[in-house]
């Protein structure tokens, strides 16, 4: 099969090439990018020598990719990949995004913490955090692929909150993600030795993440979910874990967290559970597309804390898409995932 | 005068060594390792080399060091500081402890979390949290070193504490350390190729600085506090960086959170306050005895988020045990750590 | 095909699970380790959860190890590989060591260098350089596996050596490592805060890789080659660059240089000619079998300059020794080697 | 006395004003910046809060920043100085010049290397490098402060070269940088992502700082010396390490080598001999004004090679050019200049 990557000179987008590449079904076809349209990828990622030889086009292309693609990808900033959506829009071409201008089913919310006005509220889009919602992406054209602090902190809680064992209110989510996570654009704070031996909190109380954690969260605590989502920068490349305090319901025991994480997640090929007491770490997940938890029991406050970890360019990018392409085109859903972490 | 440092080859006892020595009003007398007795300090620390080129004593001497100095510092594992704290109570010389032996009020609360007898209950000392204990710092003759983490946290929620801001149930402090924090030890964890790329929350629900937080948010506060504390671990040598969150109490402004950092802290020196919104750096305080602190109100959730950081190895122990000595003494608190931080 | 793994709890034995692991061919038969006999792999790198859920079994089990492994791979210090060589020669197994036992020809130059007595000087073994040797690796039943930085070296100079371009007086190598290079075991050196933020050279003008280069060279200048090689630790993981300099014979012009490159190694999977004015960089190969080589000709002073790098625990140990398991089994040299580098 | 700095915002700029504001003597008058001019230096840099609230002028106000300063800094890059050089030229302010605009006593090699058309050819600078020329700097107007990497290789081999003992044909200089030196604008190659983890040559046979160097060793051996300079850049913030390799004359011993390294060096503050055998480290001169040196002798070869690393935003920049200002106002050479290294 076909595939294309559109804004593929991105960190996400490379990781797409490198994933795309090493999938026995899957051949590219175009690769896209507007600011380096006509240039080798491998003039701007030279890792990818010998082995990702495309010339990178221009979106002025999107019915000649469509056509030449069994399915597309977008990697965009977002505000973007809503015009592209709209224009495969009952096409035979699937889509899957990896901006957020799907992932709300109220698109008012969208537009409030995105500041930009959707152009294409009526396509429906299936959330592709694929462990949630695989049966639906089954179906779908369009898959809304999750963000990268989002697939770790729903990972984290939507056992306990399906389960009806931990309080709705007083959820704190404390995140932090390697620097990939802000993009290869030119910014002072990205900076080498800005990042390096630095450590920081940033979007407090307003980071993006925030709606998209409580729009799952609520759907399976079966009520509204409001949180506090707090993400850090650290200075490492690759990698988010999220340290997420929950109130224990009165009475609930340490088995029955466990049986709540064996029950959603006992049999899936990409979560490993730690279990209680382990401290799940991001180089033990490092250029893969597992995500690891652990957690912990406090009697002395009430509380569970659940850690959870992934690479935010597979699971939480790259990788989760693939997976979700092979969701929806009926292969295996690990084929071409199966790489074991980088260690060290 | 004279000082001497005890446990002089950790990171702490050799931070102690080039702030002592950059210090205008001390001259080293003895520096002590039991396991390099014998040694020059500079074959294990050749930072140093020219400028403290002394020869490492034993413990067995501690009569003859304490004769010979004004002041000593103890930098050494937990248990041991109390042995020389009791055998130097009533003598001229002062005590600086950077250990945990004499923060507790309550020694059963350090030999639960702690797990050791403790061989010396009588002796009284002062909580070196400078800024706050300044008053009874100056007549004591023992000065407990606040830990790094607690110094870090305890800044952050006190002036709020103190002015009654905030709920003192449900207070969430997530923090992250550098690996200096670990010490010198050889640990399989402390490995470069283990932390380097890598994150990772530790002693979740169990860690010993806790209640030390607890103790202090207490008195601030007028009743107990119990809180939930995480730290995890950084790919960096220096610096602690605190998220603390708490529920405002109804009806809380910002102008009053904003009055309430400025009373306590608008005069320190080392206490730099950011203001609501921003986000202090770690790397904005190296090298340096600065603390740093921002905070956010988050009228969704009704939480104040305040972070603070600093240096653990400065502020966080040897910076903090001079600016305590120079209260001892009756320098300028500020005397010989002046210097700015090292930035990048 | 049945593989076991001889020193399994290092990291160039972890990174043999690893690739081991995703070799379409190859079953895990035992996993040994002295020191933790027993233990289950996960329990030391659990980035291997669920997929090498092997217990480490004790050397003490050689014969039953060689008779239920087709290949067996030694990881180990110095020293301990010959033993095990030598109980092996002459049965079916084929064996692989990843250590120095047998890489030289003159048992002498070995026991010099490496201050080791050798107790199996008669065994013969290939040197596995498998882009240079491939064809007598082919027959052999013992596989001497190449040293990382000697990798990176040989790969640098042979084709200039081979085609009589440069010199073979006044050679300087000089190249640096990541840390997995100094191995998972307990010093003081490798501690993170020793070596993150530092750099410096080591084993000045005593490298025990000089001789192994200088073999390699010999052989293929067809007259005795003595260097100069100065290794240096770089703060990083994984990867190797060795910046080589030798003096071009009088008249040899950028085009010869160029095609000595192209005639040994145009055909090569595993080499990248980055060609003349490139600077490779490792993070270009990382976690690759890869080797990237870019070269820059000095008319001032008559001197090219070779850039190679490569992955040390890959290319430069468990990638290559699965590389020559291809060779020695038949199978397409890149079998289970095939993923691109990982970047960033 | 009254320092102005022109060119605050780059990485050297700030560390002159960190250094400046610790230093005794001094007051800042004006600190300038054409892209920030207005802003004040601490929303650049909030390391410098509350100690260095100074609003950035522009050098538009040139003559006003003359008069009201006893010595002029400019971090500017090249070009741009000798404009202001040439409009100083026999005030009575003080210029000391970090680019490299005055370093070049043939004004066509200036040009040649850095393809700038001198502005200012009549203008005589002193070459700053304190402790070879300090005689020549006291009586100076104009300070032409060394490169970083020259700073190192220079204090590396020039006793070697004045004593006579090595050869001045065949030298190569193997450096490796810290990323500070390639400033704080936005390239993309100073991304975070880009440096950590990575390690690559760059400027290889072309690098500027090679005619620097070639100047120097001339004028001390008595004849050209022309000589290999490769570049590498390094995943940490502070540093430079020079690697020099160089042919001993026949019959040349050891204690000769000590003997022409103590004999220039023995007395200064600034550079500490680590002597034979040793490997200085980078971390070991960290944020200080220190200069290391350590050199091994290789029988096989007949090489000495000596290593040399320092600060390269300190004594390879910032620190120097406070340390000719010492020299030019008569004050004790390290006055601001004591503080020993930061280690960790």
């Amino acid at each position: 099969m076909k595939a294309s990557v559109i804004g593929a000179t991105g960190y996400a987008g490379a990781e797409l090439l490198r994933l795309l590449t090493g999938h026995p079904q899957v051949e590219l076809a175009y690769i896209t990018s507007e600011s380096s349209a006509g240039e080798k990828i491998t003039a701007m990622y030279p890792h990818l020598k010998d082995h990702v030889e495309l010339e990178l086009a221009s979106l002025a292309d999107l019915d000649k990719v469509a056509a030449a693609s069994d399915v597309i990808f977008a990697a965009l900033p977002q505000g973007h990949a809503m015009k592209i959506g709209k224009a495969l829009r009952g096409k035979q071409v699937k889509f899957i995004d990896l901006s957020a201008d799907y992932r709300f089913k109220d698109i008012s919310v969208y537009e409030k913490w995105y500041k930009i006005k959707h152009e294409d509220p009526e396509t429906k889009a299936v959330y592709g955090l694929t462990e949630l919602y695989r049966d639906q992406v089954k179906g779908a054209q369009i898959v809304a692929n999750p963000g990268c602090y989002t697939t770790t902190s729903i990972l984290a809680l939507v056992p306990l909150l399906k389960a009806g064992l931990i309080e709705t209110e007083g959820i704190v989510i404390d995140a932090a993600s390697g620097t990939t996570g802000a993009g290869r654009s030119l910014k002072m704070g990205s900076l080498y030795c800005e990042v390096n031996e630095n450590y920081k909190a940033y979007g407090v109380a307003t980071h993006r993440h925030t709606p998209e954690i409580e729009q799952i969260y609520s759907e399976f605590a079966g009520k509204p979910v409001v949180l506090q989502f707090t993400p850090h920068l650290l200075p490492l490349d690759r990698g988010i874990l999220a340290t997420c305090y929950a109130m224990l319901k009165p009475g609930v025991t340490a088995a029955q967290v466990n049986d709540a994480f064996q029950t959603l997640y006992g049999r899936e090929y990409f979560i490993r559970l730690r279990g209680q007491g382990a401290c799940p770490e991001l180089k033990n997940v490092r250029a893969s597309n597992f995500v690891d938890l652990g957690w912990q029991l406090d009697a002395r406050t009430g509380r569970v804390i659940v850690m959870s970890c992934l690479d935010n360019l597979v699971k939480g990018a790259a990788g989760q898409a693939v997976q979700n392409m092979n969701v929806l085109f009926g292969f295996p859903e690990n084929t071409g995932l199966k790489q074991l972490p980088v260690y060290p």
